[in-house]
């Protein structure tokens, strides 16, 4: 229990390292009146919005914990509560941060890039931290609570079953709630921005952050409730599905392992010590001569680096003798060897463990790298983007849209190279510790999306309060890295929910077996149930993301509508001697955006619920299981296409305009950079709306087939 | 073998019907000199460029055929070679009628709408019964000649293994030279479109088909060698690998069946009498007060009416008694019964057969309906991208996006229900037939597709030759119709490849066992080489559209430059007193697409063997065989989203534009007009080049797949 224990501590630390860095940064000062007024006003229309969002979320959380209670019991409804505040709680601190961190950034960069720097960086670096610690909290907190509270032991298959249940259960909770705040969130931010940008940037042609423009509050409000918030939520959800189906996956296929509970705890050590590099990584961030994106990635390097003795020791210190063979044969129900997962190689070392991880960092690594190379400013991706824009609008887009093609193919690469290399090393079990590492590092990939916004919002306090032009200029240049940090924490995000998800499959195919072991189900490509769930899934994604880019399109033509009412109706706002009404045009965005984030987020919730019992009208049981089964790779599969080109392209789209607006192919205001300001435009549902909110879905769509299989053996007296 | 002779006639009937309707289309008169002359222009143009398309893929044609020779022996070479030089010929003789028939129907638009739809709807039809009759004559007269001449035995295995192959290799190619041919010409075409009007309607500010850009005359012969010429080939390889596939798929799955010959047969006499009906529909293609789509259906829906009896006539004319048992078990290696598809229902019964094809039907229409639906001016869908054009570019494209995005839903789960109907009927012999069906009214359906460039291009001649306005209405009245008709097209060519692809994975699954009896193959989806291999199948399209996307674009920035030149280096030409140098602009395009087309091309060729020859070297046999065949159902699953959304976004986004045309929204030279128009530049490769490529990419991609196995086994000694 040591180790639970550690774990635990290092959460804590993780949640002390956030309460003393966000006093840091809230000692520091926060400029004249003018600017505490508008960050004022910002904070006040984000709680806002927050507010009444958990509010909506609420009364969605609170019948689906009925329905969990009513079906799983009372300690399945407890995690999933558990899983849904806590989601809620890391979104609204990270934001709450991040209100307060833009203006004293602003007010920092008056000074030095450096300064600006490390106030963002830090404000940033609480929510990571809070997003891991909190995460790592609640998941060995409900262990620890689940093994000494309620005397449940691993060697009862009964009780390892409660535990298991608790855990998806907890993860369900994160998952609703992060799809809810992903989408409502990203509506909000882009209808907003992409509003504002239409009616003030082309239409009235004054710059962008005009305090003139009633909307630009409402656009700084969007940075912290979608790239903060919704963030947050979403990758407390990322980590807490991982790490939490990764110990789950083991009790399911290793339940006659000597050494179950050594290796439950062990993606939990592994988390908490990544927490502490992540931590000390924080402290080498800064610029020293070179450029920004190589100051923040000094941290994250020395967070890589530093995170693989510690997961060696770490895993030395759970497992002993790393060259012992682990795990154990698998005997469940009527399955044939081949139909569980990972059955193949259900025996491994500690060594091999290691080594699965260490493949998670590296395609950590790589998927950063590769991010980069297609949403930077100093590469052919975004380049080529830019050259297009000169030829217009329709040339800037088709390129963009070739490079968000064509961004998925070396993320693809390497993911299969991953599952592949982890697979041989450890079965199904390797693949998961392969999340495992990769999320272990979720503090400090966290801290450097965070940090996006905070720039972001201090631009535009600059702007608006009037500040000099060269602290603008080092806003922009700080906002410009928040772009590409911003798309590398999302194809981090999707390239571990590729594993996670194979992950829940393998749950998925394995629960199938324990609880309805007459039942037959044949996954086997030739079965044309399993060729539907393919289809069927692989149109989930399309479908949201259609719904996603909907939404942003019809909220954002809400906003134009207000903003030209309020020009219309009060002539003073544009001559710049009346006050625009900002409290206006967020209140209407806050309500589209809660009234359009319902549907598409209960689509994934549904679809496998309504596609199982239709199958199942028009066919039986088993041929229902095997749609249901591929179904959730079917999301997967172009999921993961989706996500990354969507945001891939969305960030490419973004640094071209900035790359023109730092003076190449006629600079601000020219013929290309109209055309690149469109193509912005695209791109901004693509990678802050629809893109990121694949994620959570391909979890939740996974999550809620298992949830399903338990009400149904439930229901039908199985199991 | 009367069956086999009736599908021979009827092929010879439809080549009949051809060359008597073009002598028809050609007798009509051919407007004045000035007309003539443009038409000259276009038509050498036109000529010029499929030379020199058709001399580059001749070289990868003779190597492959080499290889073929090599690995399958010379009877596999010569069905190869037959169908590669049919889909060319296919696609010569369209572009020629095409280029003939656009003057006329410009001349007829002068007197009449009616008269101007008959010449151009004659003219599609000649190349609609081309590609049906050739196909079928390729496929009947191949089998009539290996039973004849070649004395081959459908009892005997072996003689029944030269059948197949030939059969495979005839599929292939077909399946080449229509990849080369739909994206060469995608990309001449939308280069040559693209280009023209950057720099004439939105740089010089000329209308569209001004005769003083000069690369009007390129974007003319684009309509010609990628809509008609790059279609039809497309089109020829759909039907030819559908039919093919369907009769091989039977002497795979069914060598047992008494009525082996009989069932082979079957395919061939629908494909026969569904000549005929679509013939008689050509004659019920009259305006009668309607409007032209609805002129257009009338025959769509006489030939769809009259296919119901005359299939079921003809089935029961093949099998004899309708509700007798047909089919047989199957015992192949040690395959288990589940990995061989549809071995659960290799028993049927006639009537089981003539409800797969009746659903096969229903497809059709329900995929006609819905693609009208997203690509018509009547619609939602299009009127909402109109709507969004009014608030600028940016929302224009977002909302084109959206569309985009949300059309495969409805196709997808219609092509599920078949999926599912047929199989239950039949097995994977019941997808097939579902898909010969649909591929039966090819003949049909081409002709309304191919009626498009033509209108296109009179309404060019029209243009350019300074016609009355009123003509120039008419045309354009035809023309907008024509989007929507061609959007159909590549919806049902897509459609019917999910079908196909199905039936070849069948294919692939059972010549693994014949192939390599001592190999256990498992497809189950929790094997994680099935996974990758799903992964990077479902890479291939958006790698792919990528290359599509870029290609254009590059090459349109060539035209750009060429015409910026045109326009500097001669002052006379915007003044009208020059004559632009078209032929220079033609040469160019030429030269760009052949180029750009090699690469793409050779991705679905090269991937499969790429793949299993790194799985193999890092894991085993079996890995590489189940990596492999997920490869291809991955490159479906995405493959039909990918083109359906860019197909009918595409569709839609041109049709926004010509709805604001027409009026709404301000109408032409409108803030929201140039919004559109960038919409409808953005949608052009979408639509016309990377999206309609798809659908010959996943079936090489199956069929390289096959012959793959083919040659190993060769290699290997296995077999």
């Amino acid at each position: 229990m040591t180790t639970v224990y550690i774990a635990i501590v290092c959460g804590l630390i993780a949640v002390v390292y956030g309460i003393i860095t966000s006093q840091q940064v809230l000692r520091a000062p926060a400029g004249d009146a003018k600017m505490q007024d508008i960050a004022a006003a910002i904070a006040e229309g984000a709680k806002a919005y927050l507010g009444r969002q958990y509010r909506t979320i609420a009364i969605v959380g609170v019948v689906v914990a009925i329905i969990v209670g009513l079906f799983l019991g009372p300690i399945s409804a407890a995690g999933f509560a558990i899983g849904a505040i806590l989601s809620g709680i890391t979104g609204f601190i990270g934001m709450n941060v991040s209100v307060k961190a833009n203006v004293r950034t602003a007010e920092a960069a008056r000074t030095s890039l450096q300064g600006g720097l490390t106030m963002a960086f830090r404000s940033g670096a609480v929510t990571g931290m809070l997003v891991a610690g909190l995460g790592l909290l609640a998941i060995s907190g409900m262990f620890w609570a689940l093994l000494t509270l309620g005397h449940y032991d691993l060697a009862v298959g009964a009780d390892r079953r409660v535990i298991v249940d608790t855990l998806v259960a907890l993860a369900f909770g994160a998952s609703l709630i992060s799809i809810f705040a992903r989408l409502g969130g990203g509506i909000f931010t882009k209808a907003a921005d992409v509003g504002a940008d239409l009616v003030g940037k082309v239409e009235a042609g004054i710059p962008e952050d005009d305090p003139r423009n009633p909307a630009t509050i409402a656009d700084n409000v969007g940075d912290n409730v979608g790239d903060c918030a919704g963030m947050a939520a979403d990758l407390f959800e990322t980590y807490v599905v991982t790490i939490g189906v990764t110990m789950a996956s083991m009790a399911l296929l290793l339940p006659n392992a000597d050494d179950l509970f050594a290796l439950m705890t062990l993606p939990l050590i592994v988390g908490g010590v990544c927490i502490i590099t992540s931590i000390i990584g924080t402290y080498f961030v800064r610029l020293g001569g070179g450029s920004i994106m190589g100051a923040l990635y000094k941290g994250f390097w020395t967070t890589v680096i530093l995170s693989i003795p510690a997961i060696y020791f770490a895993t030395q210190y759970v497992l002993g003798d790393m060259h012992a063979v682990l795990g154990g044969s698998v005997a469940l129900g009527n399955l044939t060897p081949d139909a569980v997962a990972g059955s193949t190689a259900t025996s491994f070392t500690g060594m091999g463990l290691f080594w699965c991880m260490m493949i998670g960092l590296a395609l950590t690594g790589a998927l950063v790298w590769i991010t980069e190379y297609y949403t930077g400013t100093n590469y052919r991706p975004v380049k080529s983007i830019a050259k297009a824009s000169v030829t217009g609008h329709g040339t800037n887009v088709i390129q963009g849209l070739a490079i968000s093609l064509e961004s998925p193919a070396l993320p693809t690469i390497v993911i299969s190279i991953a599952v592949i290399a982890t697979y041989q090393l450890a079965g199904i079990i390797g693949i998961a510790f392969g999340a495992t590492s990769m999320l272990a590092l979720a503090g400090m990939v966290v801290a450097l999306d965070a940090y996006g916004p905070v720039t972001d919002n201090a631009g535009g306090i600059a702007e608006m309060a009037g500040l000099p032009d060269d602290v603008r200029q080092r806003t922009d240049a700080l906002d410009a890295v928040g772009n590409t940090t911003k798309a590398v924490t999302k194809g981090y995000a999707i390239g571990s929910a590729a594993l996670a998800a194979l992950v829940l499959f393998g749950a998925y195919t394995t629960d199938l077996g324990i609880y309805f072991p007459n039942i037959t189900v044949n996954f086997s490509l030739s079965n044309p149930y399993v060729i539907v769930g393919l289809l069927l899934g692989a149109l989930l994604p399309f479908s949201f993301g259609a719904f996603g880019m909907t939404a942003v399109g019809r909220a954002a033509g809400a906003v134009v509508e207000d903003v030209r009412a309020q020009f219309r109706d009060d002539p003073g706002i544009m001559a710049g001697t009346s006050r625009p009404n900002y409290a206006r045009t967020v209140d209407l965005v806050t309500k589209a955006a809660i009234k359009e984030m319902i549907v598409p987020s209960l689509l994934p919730v549904l679809t496998p619920i309504v596609v199982f019992f239709v199958i199942l009208a028009v066919s039986d049981q088993a041929s229902a299981f095997a749609c249901l089964g591929a179904l959730l790779l079917g999301v997967i599969v172009s999921g993961l296409f989706v996500a990354i080109s969507m945001t891939s392209g969305g960030g490419a789209w973004d640094n071209a305009k900035k790359y023109i607006e730092d003076g190449n192919y006629g600079g601000k205001g020219s013929e290309a950079h109209k055309a690149a300001v469109t193509g912005d435009t695209v791109g901004d549902p693509y990678k802050d709306t629809a893109g990121p909110a694949v994620n959570p879905m391909i979890k939740i769509t996974n999550i809620v087939a298992l949830l399903l299989l338990a009400a149904l053996a439930a229901h039908t007296g199985a199991g």
